[in-house]
C-alpha cells in the first residue's frame, strides 16, 4: 500500500484462478498492520468459498501472518515439528545459525496443514467454517510454484467448477472506441451465456470471449459462433486472435509467402524497424531500414528528387511514394513501407496539422499511399503511424482493401 | 480480478499518496459488478477520510461507475452540461459521431464536481458524509495526469500534513540491483527523516528522496544533502534527475553543444532512432539512421568491408567500429552510434552467447567501442542495448569514462 512494490502476486494468482474456471471476487491489499489484516481476513471469511493470502510468512518483525491468523480464528499457535525440521535443514545448507526469528516461522495456527512439506517453498492451509484458506509466501517465485503445483489442483479438485473454461481474444485495429461500443451492444444480445470483455489497448482494442460449460465441444462451438459474429461485423479490422501481436502477424504472413520487406521512416524515426525486429527470426524477412529525419537524408540516402520535396513538401503523398519506391530498390526487397508525417507538438500548420501522416506501401507491381490525421501526443502519433503501416502489410497480404479508419 | 491486466494504477496512486505524506490503508480490486463495487465503496466510506476510485468512466457497457455511485449514494444521475460540451468538442476534433454511449459519460451523480474541466482527461469528485471521493479514468496516462496535477495538491490542501513536502528522483543506469541495495543501506543511516524509495524500472533504477517538514528551506537543504550523498557514491551512474528520461538528457546535451548525431543499428532494428525521435524538437540534432539487419545491408549502405565481416563476424568490435565511422560520414554528423549484437533467442554460440552486443561511438577525433553481454529476453536485450548506446553519448559529453556496469 505504500506504492513501493507493484503487486504482481495478486495479478498472477487472479490470472491462474480465472484460467482454471474459478471466480475471483475481490483482491485486497493492506499493510503489515494487525487490525487491518484481521479485518480483511474476517471479511473474506464471510463472503468467499476460498481465500488466498500472500506474504508475511518470513522471519522478520513485520511478518505477522501466523500470529494474526491465530488470533483472528481463535486458535493457539503450535510448534510444527515438520516445519522446524525444514527450517533447520535449510539453515544448515546455507550455513546460517538458527535464531529465534527463524524459529518463529515454525509456530503455526492450530490445525494448519503444511503445503509442500518436502520443499523449500512453504505455505499452509486451514479450513474454517467451510472456507478454505491458503497462506503462501510473498516471494513471487515461491508463491507461483505453490500456486501452480498445489493450490490450483486442490481447488479444482474441491470446488469442481463447470469443467470446461475457454477464452478467446480478438484484436482490432482501425475502429474507434465508441464504434466498438455500438457493435458490442448487438453482440451482447447475440452472446447467450458467453461473457464478452472489452479492453482498449491504445491504439488497439481487444475483445475477449469467454465461456464455461459442461463439455469442450459445446463450449468451443458457442465461442466459434460468437467469434464468427464478430468477424461478420468487423472482419477486416481483426488483425490478430489470441496472443499474437501485429508485428508477429505481419512477420508470419511474410515468412509464409517468403517475402522480404524494408522500411523508410521519417516521423517514426525507427519504430517500425524496432517493432518488426522484436519478433524472433525476423532477419528472414526484414532486410533493414532507413530513418531519414532530414530532407538532406531523404535526398542523399533515398535519392528523393529535391523538386518533389520543394513542390509538395516532405509530408506529402509524392514524397512518401518516392521514399517507398527507393527504399525497396536500396534493400532489394519485394515489399517496402514508407511513412512521413508531423508528430508534433510543433511543426503543424492549418493545411497540415500535427498528426498528419502519409503512409505508402510499395509492392512489385504497384505503390499504394494514403494520408491520415492521427489524434494524440507525439508518442501516440508515432505508435499509430507504425501500427497503420504494419496493418497495411497485413491487409495487402490478406487481399483486404485499404479501408478508412471508422 | 481476472488477471488479464496488471493493476499499475493502484501502485502508482499508492506511491504518490505515500510520498505526499498521506496514508493508504487499503487497496481493493473488484470486477465490473454492480453489487461488488457498491459493497467496496460503502466499506471505504465507513473507514476512510478519502477514497480514490479508478476505471469504469468510459463509454462502453461495462463502464458502470457513474451508475453505481449514484445508486450507492442515493443520488440521481444528472446531465452535466460541461461534460457534454467536452465530449462534443472531443468528438468533433476526432470526427466521431455523438452516440448514446458517448452521451452516457455526461450523466453524473448529483453533486459531482468535474476535475480538469478544460482538458481531455476527465474525472470527478464527490463529498459524502465528510469523506472525499475521487473518480479517475482507468487509462493510466490520464489517471496519472489527474493524480499529479489535481488530486494530490487538493488532498494536501485539505488534510494539511506538515506544510512542505518535496520529492526528488534520481535515475541510475548501469548499476545492478543488489549493488544499489548495498549502497542504499548506508544511505538509510545517513538519511535522517528523509524517506528513500527504490524503484527498479528495467533497465533503469530510480531512487526517490522525499521529506516533509515545516519550511521550504530546511526541507530543501536536507534533500540536497542526501542527493549529494548519492552523487558521491554513484555519481557517474546518475543519468537524470526528476522527470527527464535518457533520450531527453541526451537530446538536451546535444542541443546545448549544437552537435548532430546519426545511428547505425543492427540488433536494435531502429529502437535507438525511435527513442531519440520521441523527444520533441529532435530534428535539430538527429539527422537519421540506418537499420542494417543483413550483412548485405551493412556492406551496401555502410560500405563495411566484407573482409571484416568474414574475418571477425557481424557481431564484433571491428564491424561495429566500421558501422559507426561510416554512418557518421553518410549523414555528415559530428557524432554517431553503432550497435550490433545477438538479441536471441537463437543465433548464440559458446563464443558469442545470446546477449553479446558491441557498442561504438564515433566522434570527430576518436572511435570508442566495447563489448557487453546483456542478460534477459529479446526485448530486454534490445532495450538495454539502446540504453547503453544512449548513455555513452551522455558520458562522452559529460567527460565521464566509459565505466563498466557494476
Amino acid at each position: 500500500v505504500s506504492g513501493r512494490t507493484l503487486d504482481i502476486n495478486a495479478w498472477y494468482a487472479a490470472g491462474r484462478l480465472t484460467a482454471a474456471g474459478l471466480h475471483v471476487s475481490r483482491i485486497t491489499s493492506v499493510g503489515d498492520d494487525h487490525r487491518k489484516v484481521t479485518e480483511a481476513l474476517k471479511k473474506a471469511l464471510r463472503d468467499s468459498r476460498f481465500v488466498l493470502v500472500t506474504g508475511g510468512l518470513g522471519s522478520t518483525d513485520d511478518d505477522l501472518t501466523n500470529e494474526i491468523v491465530a488470533s483472528a480464528l481463535n486458535r493457539p499457535l503450535c510448534l510444527d515439528e515438520n516445519m522446524l525440521r525444514l527450517i533447520e535443514k535449510h539453515a544448515a545448507v546455507r550455513g546460517i545459525k538458527i535464531t529465534a526469528s527463524l524459529k518463529k516461522m515454525a509456530w503455526m495456527p492450530d490445525g494448519s496443514r503444511l503445503l509442500n512439506p518436502a520443499g523449500t517453498a512453504c505455505g499452509f492451509c486451514i479450513e474454517e467454517r467451510g472456507v478454505r484458506l491458503y497462506f503462501l509466501p510473498g516471494v513471487p517465485d515461491q508463491m507461483r510454484y505453490l500456486m501452480d503445483k498445489l493450490v490450483i489442483p486442490e481447488l479444482i479438485g474441491t470446488f469442481r467448477p463447470l469443467p470446461v473454461m475457454r477464452q478467446r481474444i480478438v484484436k482490432l485495429y482501425g475502429l474507434n472506441e465508441p464504434n466498438i461500443a455500438e457493435i458490442f451492444k448487438d453482440l451482447h444480445h447475440a452472446g447467450g451465456d458467453v461473457v464478452l470483455g472489452f479492453y482498449p489497448h491504445f491504439p488497439e482494442n481487444h475483445i475477449t470471449i469467454s465461456l464455461r460449460g459442461e463439455n469442450e465441444k459445446s463450449v468451443t462451438q458457442e465461442l466459434e459462433r460468437v467469434e464468427q459474429a464478430i468477424e461478420r461485423l468487423v472482419g477486416p479490422y481483426v488483425f490478430a486472435k489470441g496472443i499474437e501481436n501485429m508485428e508477429e502477424v505481419v512477420g508470419r504472413k511474410l515468412s509464409d509467402r517468403r517475402l522480404t520487406i524494408s522500411v523508410a521512416e521519417s516521423c517514426t524515426g525507427g519504430l517500425i524497424g524496432h517493432r518488426l525486429t522484436n519478433v524472433p527470426g525476423s532477419s528472414v524477412y526484414f532486410r533493414g531500414g532507413v530513418a531519414v529525419y532530414s530532407n538532406q537524408a531523404k535526398m542523399n540516402l533515398l535519392h528523393v528528387d529535391p523538386k518533389i520535396i520543394d513542390r509538395y513538401g516532405a509530408v506529402s503523398d509524392a514524397t512518401v511514394r518516392a521514399m517507398a519506391t527507393s527504399v525497396r530498390d536500396v534493400f532489394q526487397t519485394e515489399l517496402s513501407l514508407a511513412v512521413t508525417g508531423i508528430a508534433g507538438p510543433s511543426g503543424g500548420s492549418t493545411d497540415k496539422p500535427v498528426g498528419t501522416v502519409h503512409v505508402a506501401l510499395a509492392a512489385i507491381d504497384n505503390v499504394f499511399s494514403k494520408k491520415y490525421v492521427f489524434w494524440g501526443n507525439r508518442e501516440q502519433i508515432k505508435l499509430n503511424t507504425s501500427m497503420m503501416a504494419l496493418d497495411w502489410v497485413r491487409r495487402y497480404l490478406d487481399g483486404h482493401p485499404f479501408l478508412p479508419s471508422i
